[in-house]
């Protein structure tokens, strides 16, 4: 089975948004087994719309075509469809009543031309749109082949990519329908490293093909190990994806830090809610990024009291109380961390104080950062790296370093 | 003059990358006046990178081809463009000690497959790499059309394309060979209302078609108006472009906050430096976001104090020393703003608070948003605002929004 995608915008073309939806649909059809060699994007032309589908068919069994599916007259994707397929556009009635009445429940008039998202080359079938206006379609289009039309927004796409596109392609592709995919995300250690760790096991599957084993490399937010599998229901799928989990775990340990959508601030989080303890950030280096990201998991005010974002020295002093001589130094971190405790009222104060650059800072190299924990009953402890990159790299290698000491620290406490 | 793009690497089929090259590559061309009608991916597979180049070159002049020039067995881009041409690849000793000396300052062996990165299709010329080990490629293919081959690495590409390439594409379509273009960022309008204001001069340049005017928007960041223009010589483009400039911003006024790559931050720290003064933050809502985009400014230390990120209530009376009744008021934000000039001893506070959701928080709706601001001799004042999307926009919204008062508030204290 092979499957190539096409994207539809004038603006991709020129370079006004980057196209990230042909990367999401590339990572899902790999993990499901399905070839694709070739991407293409072509603007709001419906010649062009056409030649590319001809072409792209002429060496696929399937095309996903992403956008252009709009109310505009720029919107060309569904008349090219219907070019290709020689066949009108017919009205569906119920699409066009369902997109009235979305219109409708947000209060909002329905402009005329709204409608022409209810028209549907004829002999295809469209899919529902929960999330917007435009439904997307399944066109059949001559010797078993098919091209799918999913918006361009990336959470109306992936909504009708994941639900009906990937297990249409699956079952003409004779595969077992479901397919189960689960990411472990890892933190701490080099891709040939992790690779070495799992290699029996990659070994091991190879015997078989189900389930596969990817490696995924996420930049600063670690690599992830993702587990893919066949069944002939979900449940069969699942049942081989927590095997296969159970299995990597026990060589991959605590470098797993989360499981798909799962975040470091996320483990944090879940790790301080469980024992009822808050938590207070002192930051320097990183100037409030810390405070930022843990922002971002919901329900972090249960368990988050605040950062203190202490630039200047002098702020260090008056307000988290450090007495260090250098305030990059583990003494400043130690100090940072208890001074974030008593000025925020947490029961777990943590920091980070470090020289991002361009220049050394009293002496102290760039890259080097201090991380400071104090954790209640115990003395504050104090930990340095020299991280790399340049001065915005520095700043987010140091984050999530700092996230990933508490987690493993709290983890160390026991239960 | 029109010219594609072909991105090679699995990686990208495969969705570990996206391809954010073929992006940019389509924004210069466009600022170039260069057609661009199609972008394309294909993976490391010789006969397809063939195959795609022949097809695209059948319907255009040239073709840009942006990675695959690594030195590995991988890398078929060399070999794919001398397929195409009929030629053989010839090596360049030239090249090939400029490899090795390029390893040697390194302080770095060379594994003998990075000579395979000085072969070239005979007829083609090399383009210098001053950042990376891989030359690009001139090639000449008949019929006056031309395939250049770029790195996939961003910066060695666009300095590439920058330097050689829009010039030879520029130089084969009989254009004047310079171009120029800047970018006059703007936040406060809309996209509609923007192309209002300065439509009196998209008409007016339409008679001359140099330069023209292209209106891109940047999300959160604003809209941008850029401005490019053609000339014989550097100074005869930049000359019109300075011109123009001064047409728009007699429109746009104090919409406009920074040119190219300005951030809005780096308009509010320039003010402030200016006067000699510093900052200090209070950060409800943003949980240490707008501390975490000052501290991006290259030279922040010298007036960012630092930020106070309150998020639990009682953190913003105990630190801040706020008295309101409800911590989402106008009253919280002008106490917080005078909360940071005071704790963190800074000439200027700025403070937001706010609801970010997912749920309402003291009968206060979501994106519900007051930004406060103290600065020296006048009494604090604040602002609300409501502002649409989740709860991460929401955050990224109220950081930009209250930037931006805080450099119009700087504006209107005069000189």
């Amino acid at each position: 089975m092979r499957c190539e995608v096409l994207a539809v915008g004038t603006e991709l073309l020129l370079g006004q948004i980057v196209d990230t939806n042909s990367a999401w649909i590339g990572e899902q059809l790999a993990a499901s087994g399905i070839d694709s060699y070739e991407h293409r994007v072509v603007g709001d032309n419906q010649a062009r719309i056409v030649g590319a589908l001809r072409e792209l068919l002429s060496r696929s069994d399937a095309v996903i075509v992403c956008g252009g599916l709009g109310p505009t007259q720029d919107d060309l994707t569904r008349d090219a469809i219907a070019e290709l397929m020689g066949v009108p556009l017919v009205r569906h009635e119920d699409l066009a009543h369902q997109i009235a009445t979305m219109f409708r429940a947000r209060l909002r008039d329905m402009p005329e031309s709204n409608l022409r998202q209810a028209d549907v080359p004829e002999g295809a079938t469209a899919i529902p749109n929960p999330l917007g206006t435009a439904p997307g379609l399944v066109c059949p289009v001559g010797d078993g082949k098919v091209v799918y039309a999913v918006p361009g927004v990336p959470y109306e796409m992936q909504e009708m990519v994941r639900t009906h596109v990937l297990p249409d392609l699956l079952r003409r592709s004779g595969v077992a329908a479901c397919i189960v995919s689960r990411s472990l995300k890892t933190w701490g250690t080099s891709e040939s490293a992790l690779a070495e760790m799992v290699a029996h096991r990659v070994r091991a599957l190879d015997a078989t093909g189900n389930p596969t084993i990817a490696f995924l490399a996420r930049g600063i937010e670690g690599l992830v190990v993702r587990v893919t599998a066949k069944g002939a229901t979900e449940a069969e799928a699942a049942a081989l994806v927590d095997a296969e989990e159970r299995e990597l775990r026990a060589v991959l340990g605590d470098l797993v830090f989360g499981v798909d959508d799962e975040t470091m601030e996320h483990a944090v989080l879940t790790r301080l809610r469980a024992r009822g303890w808050t938590l207070g950030v002192a930051e320097s280096v990183t100037g409030g990024l810390i405070g930022a990201r843990i922002v971002n998991v919901p329900g972090a005010s249960e368990v988050f009291r605040g950062t203190v974002g202490a630039y200047a020295t002098d702020v260090k002093r008056s307000v988290l109380g450090v007495t260090a001589g250098s305030v990059v130094s583990e003494e400043a971190a130690r100090e940072m961390a208890e001074g974030a405790r008593r000025v925020l009222a947490a029961d777990v104060g943590i920091a980070v104080t470090g020289v991002a650059g361009p220049t050394e800072q009293d002496g102290v190299p760039v890259g080097t950062v201090c991380f400071g924990l104090a954790v209640p009953g115990a003395p504050a402890e104090a930990v340095s790296a020299r991280l790399p990159g340049d001065r915005e790299r520095i700043r987010q290698f140091a984050t999530i370093s700092l996230l990933n000491l508490v987690r493993l620290r709290l983890d160390a406490l026991g239960r």
